[in-house]
């Protein structure tokens, strides 16, 4: 049976999955590294339940196939992926506690702060971000493109990006039309999904242009990501007491926006003919029946 | 008047917190930067509450002049001392927190938490964690120098340094003798103080003995103050339950411990002739009058 590009992109997936699982779990071992004078087990274990609780790994599949989009793969590749699974639990692990959004519940098990407690959940979520760029300053790569995802990466996970989202997000004095609504998840998730697509670019060596290009195509992804979320939440019309895009637009346009930004995602691999087929088939599955995204993702 | 060592290092100490505080001035505004979409501005100011609200810097103070000692100074190394100031902010802002210390006053004004709410503190914390990440990836210098830099840093502050130093404190099932005690504090403060002089080093490309001798005196000078810590804060016998190294020992015992942490460190700049007299005579104020530290430094 020949290999469809939907085959493809399911294989992509999940390879991709299984190897960032695998580096996350060599680098979150209870034994101290690299001079270290002792990692408190208890600390471990809730990192490692924060992020190896299961996921589809989206963010680091597209790290993982853009990067091979430039011609890089490898351990390297691996690695900056599993940092940046990091950074997504992380913000995972901090925005469901108490003082946030106050989830007892993710990916059917208890959140973190539940399955321990508030002060480990805390500080679980800080070794995570932490360790994110410990791993990702130290990959077998040039120092410049290591010093150049380190940056790019803070600049998306932080006041300007995916932390200063949530803080839009918590704001009760909030106006939530659809401009708000779109800056808000543009930051809190947004973001993130767009240092995806980029970081690969980057681990390519491609030229400032094609690392444009793929970060305009994660940060379209992401759009499209959240209203597919939006939508399959479409029976809970308010999310802490702000509407979200589908509930403010109607399940209609909300439709008609989640075909625009998968297609202007898909528009931009254009110019990489087939080469582009699986992250083009990726987007293209928010939109169809590829992937089901729900919030645990 | 002739200048004194003396009077260099207080000279210095002061131009280190000045020059520090300019930088983080800098980078703590409200507009986007980078092409950030959006920095929301009860955030940032939240950050900045955190980080401009007074302290001697003596991190910062550590990077810089052990740089100077290495023949390097400059707005790079301003850069790398703000962002390890922010790091340093950043665990005051979280170990304040209810579900931590539950501190309601630092420095004799409002905790983050208390000034805000928790949910900003969190994030205020997460944020200045992160964009000391950005400021010290991206400082004007050779891109294996940041990287290193970035390497080190997540490192003191991680799992095995201080965020698992924090985590060792909380924990209520220790045993706390001796050992106990000293490794926990080497992690949550030692290990902060020993990137800071190691990473001047680093800035000034000094070899890796140097780096290592500068990383050993910033981890003595660390224990050398957190036992001048415990013993302004004797009358207090436990701290959450658990004892200080006073307690423990008592204070003439801490007191010798202290003298010896004191001369261990400065014997270790002994090679550097008269150019190491400022960071000698800087953990030597820690057992003199020189410097008076609180628990809110």
């Amino acid at each position: 049976m020949p290999e469809t590009v939907g085959n493809t992109f399911q294989t992509r997936l999940v390879a991709a999955a299984r190897a960032t699982e695998s580096r996350l779990d060599g680098l979150l071992s209870t034994g101290p590294q690299y001079g270290e004078i002792a990692r408190p087990a208890h600390l471990v274990e809730a990192m490692r339940y924060a992020v190896l609780g299961g996921g589809k790994r989206l963010r680091p599949f597209l790290l993982i196939e853009s990067a091979r989009l430039f011609g890089a793969e490898g351990p390297a590749v691996v690695s900056a992926a599993a940092s940046l699974e990091c950074v997504h639990a992380y913000s995972l692990v901090h925005d469901d506690l108490p003082a946030m959004d106050d989830d007892d519940v993710r990916r059917g098990r208890p959140t973190v702060h539940k399955a321990f407690d508030e002060a480990t959940a805390i500080l679980a979520g800080d070794a995570l971000l932490t360790i994110a760029f410990e791993v990702l300053a130290g990959i077998e790569a040039p120092a410049e493109t290591r010093s150049a995802l380190v940056v790019s990466l803070a600049r998306a996970a932080g006041v300007g990006g995916m932390a200063g989202g949530q803080m839009l997000d918590l704001d009760e004095g909030s106006v939530w039309d659809e401009t708000a609504l779109r800056t808000m998840q543009q930051m809190k998730t947004g973001a993130l999904f767009a240092y995806a697509a980029e970081a690969g670019a980057i681990f390519g060596g491609a030229s400032r242009e094609d690392c444009d290009r793929l970060r305009r195509y994660g940060a379209h992804f992401g759009a499209a990501f959240q209203v597919t979320d939006d939508l399959d939440d479409a029976a809970n019309d308010a999310v802490g007491g702000r509407p979200s895009l589908v509930a403010l637009l109607g399940p209609d346009v909300a439709r008609a926006m989640l075909l625009r930004e998968v297609e202007a995602a898909a528009a931009l691999l254009a110019s990489y003919g087939t080469r582009g087929n699986v992250l083009a088939e990726a987007v293209r599955s928010l939109a169809g029946t590829g992937i089901s995204p729900t919030p645990t993702l």
